[in-house]
């Protein structure tokens, strides 16, 4: 689980009922007519934009790698591949098939090694794998940013319509509190769905995929140097610029 | 047909009737010059803007990638090549005058093969292809993203006209209705058109030519690799990272 | 001339004649101060933002590409390169130096074949023609998106003013009107300068440079591939992915 | 001088008076909470933003190359690097020597070449001082951007101040005024610093880096065609490209 | 320390100071609900954007490159390169180990020629070392842009929330004000962590790493001249290009 997703969702309700339980009724906040604006807005536009099956898959991707993401670390790669690096030195492609690795996408690079494919065919296929499978969720990036950019725009579409209804009934000034309620609800749900829900769930599923793309760089840089031969600990330090500094130095000794 | 598109109208014109009918006089929401400020601003500047041919086109794309775009899915690509690589293998070129593609980009790189012109010539043509093509259709992307962000523009021109007027007037408080009106729904006609018709369109007809132009590469990938004289199995396995992973084992056990 | 450009300006003249002639004094929609703002600053600012020479050629290649950009269409211009390859191959070089082409640049290329230059001189210097020539007229493009983007933001200085002045006179309230018309009307015009003139030149102008690349990097393709030696048929069926393929058909009947 | 910046500021200076003098006690416009809040605001966030030398060398570039920048002309260039090819033919290298060139970067080139430097090493040094250069003086276009950009944001603050302010003190309505004074004339000076000065000053420095960057380009071609002893006609005729069409014909007749 | 970024801290807070005493009850400013809307807002989503590791990782970074960077200057490095290519040329390889060097980046360059290793794979290694911490330490770019852009979206939410409660509230006036106040201050909050703290913080951070880019492909360039066995003079002049022109004489002179 990723907790810096699920406490800054608690963070940002927690926020927001303290800011509409502070004196007065909070049920004010509440309004069926701006739900439906933004709602309505989202999913119709949203519909229109992309396939329905991209929008399902975009939007799982965005929640998976929001609260669920648990790709190996840098540090955690170099210790792989340095084992792989040792039983690849002592029992050659062969000791690789009996090998587990957790990584789906070393996995496959392992087994290809295995398999006794060539250089060039493996770092084309497993850079095509990596550029494809990382547009392909980019999806999801599109699909909450396009709704993250949308939401205040329809919060807007109905603010205006909840202004056109209280111009029309201006001769009655006890109707003007619920349409204002539906004016400036409407342009406060949209806020609140762009800015603490899909902007930021956006930002971190494209994080994600840039993060996958740098692991999946070094697992190709670090499987094509042990098939050439190269020692364990040079494939260790040739991988080890991939670590951020303050981590490195542990990784060295942990080798 | 596109049932997302159509639904996603559909809930958008839900949407709109249920708020306006919301209430009072849904006929207020209509206003003659509110909409002569939307049209004739956004008919004249797209005038101005592009070409009249390439206006209808653009027009055309994206109503027809929007509502009736049917290109093979990777996955049926990958089953077709497959099927081509065979017959190749089987009968040589000769075998592929004879096959029959609905896919009218797969159509013409098989008769080129057919044809026996040389590989290289082959890729430079169809790239060439696909990139013109692709470039053409932007044409529909740009016209509707003009529209999207002009007409906001253009309620803003009708909403100043307004207010203007609003102003000049604003000794007789009866007539401040109409105008402030025109204010309001020139805006929120610009803000309609702009965020549930134009931008989604712009953004479907962007999202399936991002689509095709991989189809393409997959096609001239696969077709290549068929020219070269790879094995089906081979032809498959190499255009499996085109298809994504859920999808992935569904083709090999089809095939 | 563009029919499309005048078509434009003239519907645009009309939405804004029908507006403002609606109700009450189209008078009032003249302001000396609206107009000074919105001209003084976007004059300035565009005097300081680039010399003065580059604006005379920036706005007046607005115009020409706006109004007159007559162009040879692809089509055209597979039909003059076919004939120029039929030329070639029965009477060599000197042959070309008898044709007269309108195109300038397609004149350019003939000389430069007629005259004997060896292949990768032609491209190197047609490329570096193309490029450089795009280059400069793309001052216009700025010029026009400068003044585009500045006015709106020149009829908020405008707005500004007229409303510290009205704030000054608060204790006067009949001398309200004239401050607040100053107020919107520089915005207004501001607003229409930018939506209905500046920004659709600004994009009719980057729209024809674009389609001039094309035509001349067709150009180069074709004129090298005549000096080749290939035959017209074959140059003509290179050319072909240039023309967009509702256009193609017709093509290939008219040669 | 450059007659355009001069020309520019004089009208945006006559442009500003002649609004501010028009009815109503123009030292109404002259607020020292608000020139404070901008002039602070500006000072302090570009102080964070850049390091001080930075800033200095930023701001004198943007003065230097909107009020005096007088580079060589394309046509002036062509003409002396004409001259240079007729020294050379005659004197070789040591003739280079003894000219007298105004350029600066004209005048390192030259001297390379009359050091007997082989063509690669000539080429790299001139491409990196002229890249290089540019990114130096690039900050210049920073500054002023981040300051343009900045400016209304500060001026957005001073306005929430100065509301705030009359929010507190509603109860006496006559200081209504200077507080609304700040609101509304720190967005005014703000306007006022982003778009008649820091805005225009930073696309006239990037117009003229750009500029500047193909005259070196254009240099760097010359001398290296002169180097490896193209005759002087043929220099001429292969930088002509660089010039402008309407210019070209004249730098012929001239050479 | 970096004078610019506390001399534009303390001026900033200054500005604020002397603004907010004017006139009337500075206290009115602080305000705890408008400030947990901000505060919350901005941790929650900086919470779902990043990861909380990398979160940490940039908010260091912007401090202490904005307070305390302090790397060589290019004429620094000019210097300490010129003498390095001396020892190199007296001593060989080993003299290079004894030398002692403060930048991090130098010292690896100096360890890796020292060591042995093939100029291709030094620079290899010091490219990805440069482009891989580069890329690192961008998060905090992002992470403080995030919270700048984010901030005043959260001040509007702060505001729509004040409004709605408001207008809950009209009947009783006596409320407006505070609920005024939240409306105004979460805006103006959002606007000055954004405009005095974040988005300056992320440009200076952006700054330094431009500059270090450039100074590690300055050792780069110069380490491997210096393994070539160019002459000392040669190297000062080489890497004279990265050194502003009024630096450069100074330079040469020192040398």
């Amino acid at each position: 689980m990723d907790f810096g997703t699920i406490g800054g969702f608690a963070l940002a309700l927690a926020t927001l009922l303290f800011l509409v339980l502070y004196e007065g009724d909070p049920m004010g906040f509440l309004n069926k007519h701006a739900g439906i604006t933004i709602l309505g807005g989202v999913v119709a536009a949203t519909m229109i934009r992309f396939p329905l099956k991209e929008i399902a898959t975009g939007l799982k991707a965005g929640l998976v790698y929001a609260f669920a993401h648990h790709r190996m670390h840098a540090r955690e790669l170099v210790v792989a591949l340095g084992e792989i690096a040792e039983v690849y030195r002592r029992q050659g492609p062969l000791g690789l098939e009996a090998m587990e690795v957790e990584d789906e996408f070393l996995a496959a690079a392992l087994r290809m090694v295995a398999d006794g494919y060539d250089a060039e065919f493996i770092r084309m296929t497993l850079e095509r794998e990596r550029d494809l499978e990382a547009h392909r969720l980019e999806i999801g990036v599109k699909v909450y940013k396009s709704i993250g950019d949308g939401a205040p725009a329809f919060g807007m579409v109905g603010t205006l319509i909840g202004m056109v209804q209280m111009f029309m009934n201006m001769s009655d000034p006890s109707k003007l509190g619920p349409f204002m309620a539906i004016a400036l609800l409407a342009t406060l749900y949209g806020a609140v769905l762009a800015n603490f829900i899909c902007l930021p769930i956006a930002e971190k599923l494209e994080y994600y995929l840039g993060h996958d793309e740098l692991s999946e760089t070094m697992i190709i840089d670090g499987i094509l140097a042990i098939k050439e031969g190269k020692s364990p600990s040079l494939v260790r330090e040739m991988l080890q610029t991939y670590v951020p500094k303050p981590a490195r130095v542990e990784v060295l000794e942990a080798a």
